[in-house]
C-alpha cells in the first residue's frame, strides 16, 4: 500500500498518471474527470474554459478523519497542499486560494478518504463567490456516483490526463 | 505582539475572554459576534437555535496568506485546529467537521490574516449541504465591516462570551 507507485483513494485505485506530486506520506492529483466537469473556469494560460485547475491533495495512507491522521502526515499533507497551491495560484494567474476539507459525510465527504480540495480564485471566476461551494460538493456528489459506475473513466484519455500532470509536475522540479 | 495575553486579527485587537485555546503560535477563539448571528443550529448540549459553534483559529503572527506562514506556524495552526475539530465535534454531538480556509480576497477573505473556519456538522444541520458555505462567507464579508463599525462589539456582553470560552477551555484542561 505504500509502494511508492500506487495511490489509493478510498477504495478506488488512482492512475499514477493522473498524480503530479508526491511525498513519502502525501500525493496529489489533478482533476479527476467528475471533479472537472461543467464548472466554468477560464484560465489565460491553457484558454480552457471547461475544466477548472481543482486539484486534490490526500494522505497515501486510507484515513477516513482528518484527526485520525498521524502528526507526520498531517504536516506533510499540509506542507504539500502550501506548495501546491502557491505553485497553481501562480500558474494559473490566480489571487487567492480556497482550501477546504469535508472532514465526514455531514460535511459533504463522499469518499472515506481524507482529501483536500485546493483552488485557485481569481475575479468573477464565479458569479457568486461562495457558488465555488456548491461547484465543490456538486463535485464530491459526482465523484463517488462515477468512480462507482464507471471505475475506467473513459470519458478523458490517458493521454490528456497525463498531458496535465506533466504540466503540474514541471512545476515542482 | 507575542505577548502571550495579546491577540490580534489583522487589524483588530481580540479581548482574551473571546479566546478559549492558544498555543505558542495559534490561539482559538469563539465566535464574534458578527460570525454568529442568524445562522441557525441547535446544539444539544445548550439548546442555543441562535448561536452556530463556529470558531476560528488563527496564527499569533499577522500574516494575510497561508503561504507566508512559517513551518512551525503551519503545523501549529494545523494541529490546533484538529485537535479543537475534535474536541468539540464530540462535545457539540456533531459527526462531521467542515475546515475552511479562504485564502485571500478572492477566496472570500476579509480580515487579511490567516484563519481556518472550523465547523462542527450534523445531519440536516443546514437543509442543503452546502449552505455551510453561503453562512460563512455571509458572515465573514459582516464581520470586517461590523469589526469596522463597532469596535465595541456590544451585543454580547462579556460575561456571555467568557462564558462560553470558559466552558471551551475546560475541553483542554
Amino acid at each position: 500500500q505504500m509502494d511508492p507507485e500506487s495511490f489509493v483513494f478510498g477504495p478506488y485505485k488512482i492512475d499514477p498518471n493522473e498524480v503530479f506530486y508526491t511525498t513519502g506520506l502525501s500525493y496529489a492529483m489533478v482533476n479527476l474527470r467528475p471533479v472537472l466537469e461543467g464548472v466554468f473556469f477560464v484560465c489565460n494560460e491553457c484558454l480552457d474554459t471547461k475544466r477548472r485547475k481543482h486539484v486534490l491533495v490526500c494522505p497515501r495512507r486510507i484515513v477516513k478523519r482528518f484527526v485520525d491522521l498521524s502528526a507526520e502526515e498531517t504536516t506533510d499533507l499540509w506542507f504539500t497542499a502550501q506548495k501546491i497551491g502557491n505553485q497553481l495560484e501562480t500558474h494559473h494567474k490566480a489571487s487567492s486560494l480556497t482550501f477546504t476539507i469535508q472532514d465526514g459525510p455531514q460535511a459533504g465527504q463522499t469518499v472515506p478518504h481524507v482529501h483536500i480540495h485546493v483552488l485557485p480564485r481569481r475575479v468573477d471566476d464565479f458569479e457568486n463567490n461562495d457558488d465555488v461551494y456548491d461547484a465543490i460538493n456538486l463535485k464530491e456528489m459526482e465523484l463517488k456516483k462515477k468512480l462507482d459506475l464507471d471505475k475506467e473513466r473513459k470519458d478523458r484519455s490517458i493521454e490528456e490526463m497525463s498531458s496535465e500532470a506533466a504540466e503540474y509536475r514541471k512545476l515542482f522540479i
